[in-house]
């Protein structure tokens, strides 16, 4: 599995340029594009959300879509034994596709300017194709979605990376996405659409450092490329930032199969350490939480609320239409500690239960900081003191946000922090430090390394 | 992960020896077994067992162990679009280890003869360690588990295999063991305790052939093993059964890291194109279920039913226990049609979804009958018509029990059935061939293959 992605080649290359004769201007486009879009955005009540009905739970009339229902969770990971909690269950399998073609011998990646209600900047680079089969097999009406066939089964297509993925297991109840990335050959002629741009990975990577322009499915199928067997010495003599160069070097450290079966087995361990014992229930039946005609919310006002959201735009398949969205209480973190160990850029993770997650636990970054989930400081996480790291240590700092199509102004701060080679992190045995190659072949090998952490390793790209 | 166990080697010399000086006569040793242990089992009404309430579960008074539950369930795979069931939920997850040894350069399997009163013949070879946490936690009291300390976390480990893999998911909800194998150094010094044997892989095989002497446990464990690169054309040449010696080869084909990326590719194509949505509700709320004082069965007689058993043995962990069992209706047959293609053997298996899964489908078997589920023939599988094939086609028939713990005389017939060459199997599109060598390395790779399937897979070592 270790060649998923590798065997292409040409990921390195790619993220070393930033413009040819085929792409535009990155930031112009994205600004281009939500100019041209015309949208407005309005919190209503829940229900007066048409087509949705709210009892046990909160679901579409078609019986499509997704429900948000009641969870009763039992669990011995983490400060709290049991609660209750709203929670998406969306049993479909989207896609998220990026299209990647050599032009001129650079890949370039067909990025589409998306609007997404729940974004704080509402347009952001998406995938080629970011689609569940409601959508694409167009239940609402709506416009067909180019480049879906692609995508699709067929003999001829040359798939680069394809796995499915676990999508935010707090908010999400067993929920994945096929993640791929599908490259056409040189010669192919592709039509590109208007609000579709080819762009390298150099661009991206630009884009990603700014925060807020690539979004959060886009990010996911990102975190599937690994720069590993891509002669990374070579190009690190012409990578000047001494950091990005150890990041390039970590994809090729530490992924050999026997890494791979350790962390496996490492990984098993911790499964057979930790309990998770979930039952879906009904709305009614969450003790913490009102359930009124404005919203779902818990009743101190904490963890995130379920709230109606109107929309009028141009840019997406339909004109106008009204949805619930789960919007959480601001101020959530997600952070990597990395340090240099023997040389190589190791990154410390955790294995972490989340309630939605299809087996258990997964890979998450050493600290991911919901605040409002804690009752008092001794429920604040291990190793949260390192976000107060010193500013020559902060390697990474942007806001991105989550996916816009279900969660509103969910903005998450990501940041990645070095620690100096002598300083010793005191971490808890369900924390391991991993190279980035190893992390890339364990996203290539299915549900072990979890959203949150996927998107900040798609920011070390 | 291809190496995980042919690194190994040795698997396939140890099934050409039938007997050293270290191990004894399998058939005997079974029936002297056999013989010493004394038990009584019988049926008793549910709310008979003591510690045991039924309500809108079935569960025990600390717990522990498992429950029974409802399930109510949605899927456009197979003739029934919904139904309701009762389940069993039993979230821990269990080892099952198997200890080998390499004696005179031969590995040496250190199998347990174990009795569990749900199985036809009751004692029966076992994985060394068959435990689930209530058992090694000693929840209900009882002797400690022996050889445990081997398999559990600790930096000396030599592991052959370790996976999590999938149990009965038309009877368990999300059920999941860690099925390994754990090599100790030829010159560490094991005592061999009463009820425990070394075996070598061949008097196995034979124990497998002779059926309902080789426990569901081990045969799953004994799925994972591989004859990859063992130098299969020496060893052929040795081996005088033809199919045998074909099933030896196709171990060696097609399970190159590009035939892998095929297989899962594809397995995500049947994902995407079937859905399945479960829910667990009230064993009050199961339409078409009968749930009174002495058991849970359907209206009609069909499926299974949850019966009370109480249980007298000195050879287990306690000496007196009561637990409730399934019981299915008799009949069930697992078959796998093989075929010598392009001149290697290839099993035809089926992308097949079943309530219980946790990533909603799985490989099974080319049939998988279970007669208590059909209305009428328009429901009966396809393929079923190869049970009926021409008796020279047929290259395995035997009777194994299921888990034996849990259900109670489940026993299915596993078949083999080799079509000739120029044989055409009109399959549907959920179908394709695999060889032993791609089987293997997906049962390597997580929750692939059923464990139904596995377990025709064990008797075709």
């Amino acid at each position: 599995m270790s060649s998923k992605v590798s065997r292409s080649g040409g990921f390195l290359a790619s993220s070393m340029v930033l413009s040819t004769a085929e792409t535009p201007d990155a930031d112009a486009f994205l600004e281009k594009r939500s100019a041209c879009s015309s949208y407005r955005v309005e919190h209503v009540p829940l229900t007066t959300l048409p087509d949705w009905h709210i009892d046990d739970r909160l679901q579409h009339a078609s019986g499509r879509f997704f429900a948000v229902e009641g969870l009763s969770v039992r669990t011995d990971f983490g400060p709290n034994p049991r609660w209750s909690q709203p929670i998406i269950v969306q049993p479909e399998i989207g896609i998220l596709g990026i299209l990647v073609k050599r032009i001129n011998g650079v890949h370039h990646f067909l990025m589409q300017a998306k609007m997404e209600p729940g974004n704080s900047s509402l347009v952001q680079y998406a995938a080629t194709v970011q689609a569940t089969p409601s959508n694409y097999q167009r239940v609402h009406g709506g416009r067909p979605t180019p480049y879906l066939e692609y995508f699709q089964e067929h003999a001829g297509r040359r798939i680069l990376f394809d796995q499915l993925l676990s999508e935010h297991a707090s908010w999400y109840l067993h929920k994945r996405n096929r993640n791929m990335i599908v490259e056409i050959p040189e010669d192919e002629d592709v039509a590109v659409a208007d609000e579709f741009a080819w762009l390298t990975l150099g661009q991206l990577r630009n884009q990603l450092a700014q925060g807020n322009r690539v979004n959060m499915n886009a990010r996911t199928v990102l975190s599937g490329i690994s720069y590993a067997g891509e002669d990374a010495p070579d190009f690190s003599a012409d990578i000047r930032d001494p950091f990005q160069r150890q990041t390039v070097e970590s994809h090729d450290a530490g992924r050999s199969d026997a890494d791979v079966m350790a962390a496996m087995t490492w990984l098993i361990d911790q499964k057979a350490k930790f309990s998770l014992d979930v039952r879906r229930i009904s709305l009614r039946d969450m003790g913490e939480w009102v359930c009124d005609e404005d919203s779902i919310r818990h009743r101190d006002g904490r963890y995130f609320q379920i709230i109606g959201l109107s929309v009028a735009a141009t840019s997406r398949e339909v004109d106008t239409w009204w949805q619930p969205m789960l919007e959480p209480t601001p101020g959530n973190v997600v952070a990597l500690i990395c340090q240099r160990r023997a040389g190589v850029l190791h990154f410390l993770v955790q294995a972490m239960v989340q309630p939605g997650l299809t087996d258990r636990l997964e890979l998450a970054a050493t600290v991911q900081l919901t605040p409002g989930s804690y009752r008092g400081p001794e429920e604040v996480p291990p190793l949260a003191e390192y976000l107060d790291a010193p500013e020559s240590w902060i390697r990474h700092q942007t806001v991105q946000s989550e996916d816009g199509g279900r969660f509103s102004r969910a903005d998450t701060t990501h940041v990645v922090v070095e620690v100096p080679e002598g300083h010793t992190v005191d971490a808890p045995e369900n924390y391991r430090w991993m190279t980035l190659g190893l992390l890339n072949r364990l996203i290539q090998s299915g549900y072990y390394v979890n959203v949150e952490a996927r998107s900040l390793l798609a920011c070390l790209l």
